[in-house]
């Protein structure tokens, strides 16, 4: 029996931000015999998907679900709210926020890139600053949870300058945050917030969503850049009725109402709780162990560690992986060999995360 | 009991042109615990999944993985290959092929509608006529079969037609026939051909698959038209190590690996001569029945039917489906009411058709 097949039939303990392992009772209602997505059954699921989004968000705007990645539904929000030429400003501090600033250049909108180094966040005070120097910017965008780099933003005391000295929209990447850190859509008055299905939701890729505040809905009506796909007016317009404008991954849908009658049935503030307990854990285990945490403003659902002098980010990996079923997340870009990433978002259980830490401190002995 | 729990409880016959049933083989596979998309595991079922893709769609050339729908894959072809202002021809003979002239005039193309009843097909002389009036179209849009109306267009001769009198790109929606109609790619000079998960090939929805010719390929490099999550250049830069620019599926894509090894051991053809046999066998029950095909170019993936003086749609479908567990489809936009369609693509037994058309003898009576 070679390594791979070793691995083959052991349980495997998934700490990466996206996939995260999927609960079982989401797998059983992803095997229910497949269901016509323009039929009374799958429209009584998709309504309380619906409801059960904007509790998700906190919010009581309508949440849009695209068959997309979060990077899709990133998209969707470009083009449906503004127009070429026009002014925002994005914070770049990982690979994330530097995607969401290539991304509406290539749609033609005039980015203000505010660049930090990986592991660095936004002050309020830089948020000020650029607010003055670019009084005419339409939006703001943001990075709750900046995963390649584990860093928290604090996107309810910047909403709150941002609405104070402009009226640019308050637009945020929820995609790691979602459902894991504490994030209140209509209390921060936040405008635009996307998350995706396979981080805190629990499911496998495939789902995307979008919420939106009134009056961003309100500057659809302007936007002038062409959209089909991912145009969210066609997805309003069948909200209601609790139908997609496309054929949705419907088994994917079917997950997803398990999984959110899991986080409804514990408790939104419940789940913020305990992944902020687990990220501390390991946090203080981390550093118990000698090594040093890479983010200067580390979040509750990735932590990222800078690997010690000698070990050898290939080996750590392929050990973790063949002898303790245990899989860690690599850096991204730059970052690929010097950190590694411990995920605590989706569906874990406390133990599992000394699990995570015994193979952890083994792996570097 | 009431009727809606009768359902829940018996086994569903569906012959819904998409989502069609599930195989048991592809849920067991979907039901594998999550792995990461980043991961050797991981490119080594987007390996054969790509290696499969092409003996499907029999191409030597990539077929790219796109997590969306068949009319996001769509959109992808439009906005890679024009520019704003370049012409293309689109064949409108139903709702999806109504779908090809709005999209692309949403991204500013210049579209020439060939404009058909439902349920008729160009023929190889309207193509002609139409190209001698527009020599200067980039490009040739057809619906192989037209979901709506479960209409076949001949793409073979048609393709030839096109590389004679032009240089336009020959672009077909396989969307509903690839897997269960005869296409052959390579053979036939198709430039684009799309299809998507929940159709063809037995899985449930949210992926959709492009694949383009050499000279397709090189023209994208003239495209102006903004993209990113659909710019086909960035899954092609990843498609040689197995990887998607983006987060995939990952499920759908376990699931299409087991179905994609389904269609290879069953053989393509066996699978094209089975759909045909098949739809000639419901033709022929229908026939029997005194009903009236409603399409002139009947399909081997859809039949359509027209509904019977007397008979009303919504009881119609609500006995097969309360009483018999048979799922036909409705019709869609004006023809709602009065067509019915019986899908023929998908994970069926022979039988199953004696049961389809044995319910729908019972409730005409």
């Amino acid at each position: 029996m070679n390594m791979k097949e070793q691995v083959k039939n052991r349980k495997i303990y998934l700490f990466t931000p996206g996939p995260t392992p999927i609960p079982p009772q989401v797998l059983e209602r992803m095997n229910q015999p497949i269901i016509h997505h323009r039929s009374d059954e799958f429209r009584e699921i998709m309504g309380r998907v619906n409801s059960n989004l904007q509790y998700l968000f906190q919010t009581k705007q309508p949440v849009l679900t695209l068959s997309s990645s979060g990077t899709g539904a990133m998209e969707s929000t470009f083009v449906n709210l503004f127009s070429p030429g026009e002014k925002i400003i994005a914070v770049n501090n990982g690979k994330f926020g530097e995607r969401w600033v290539k991304m509406p250049q290539e749609f033609g909108l005039n980015v203000v890139e505010l660049k930090y180094n990986w592991g660095d966040a936004p002050s309020i005070g830089d948020i000020q600053t650029a607010l003055k120097q670019k009084p005419d910017v339409r939006a703001v965008y943001l990075v709750h949870c900046e995963t390649s780099s584990g860093t928290y933003t604090d996107i309810k005391s910047i909403a709150e300058v941002i609405h104070r000295e402009s009226d640019a929209l308050v637009c945020v990447d929820g995609v790691c945050s979602v459902g894991g850190m504490e994030l209140r859509f209509d209390e921060w008055k936040l405008d635009v917030c996307v998350t995706s299905s396979q981080k805190g939701l629990m499911i496998p890729p495939g789902l995307a969503f979008v919420t939106m505040s009134e009056r961003a809905i309100e500057r659809m009506k302007d936007s002038k850049l062409p959209k089909y796909y991912f145009d969210l007016g066609k997805s309003l317009d069948v909200y209601k009725t609790n139908d997609t404008p496309w054929t949705p991954a419907i088994s994917l849908v079917q997950g997803l109402d398990a999984a959110l009658e899991m986080i409804k049935e514990e408790g939104i503030e419940s789940r913020w709780k305990t992944h902020n307990e687990n990220a501390e854990f390991v946090r203080s285990q981390v550093k118990l162990l000698g090594l040093k945490l890479f983010s200067s403003f580390p979040s509750d659902a990735v932590t990222t560690v800078e690997f010690p002098q000698g070990v050898e980010s290939k080996k750590f990996h392929q050990i973790l992986r063949d002898d303790y079923g245990i899989y860690f997340a690599k850096g991204q870009s730059q970052y690929m060999e010097k950190i590694f990433r411990i995920a605590h978002i989706g569906f874990h259980e406390k133990n599992e995360f000394q699990i995570a830490m015994h193979g952890l401190e083994k792996v570097l002995i």
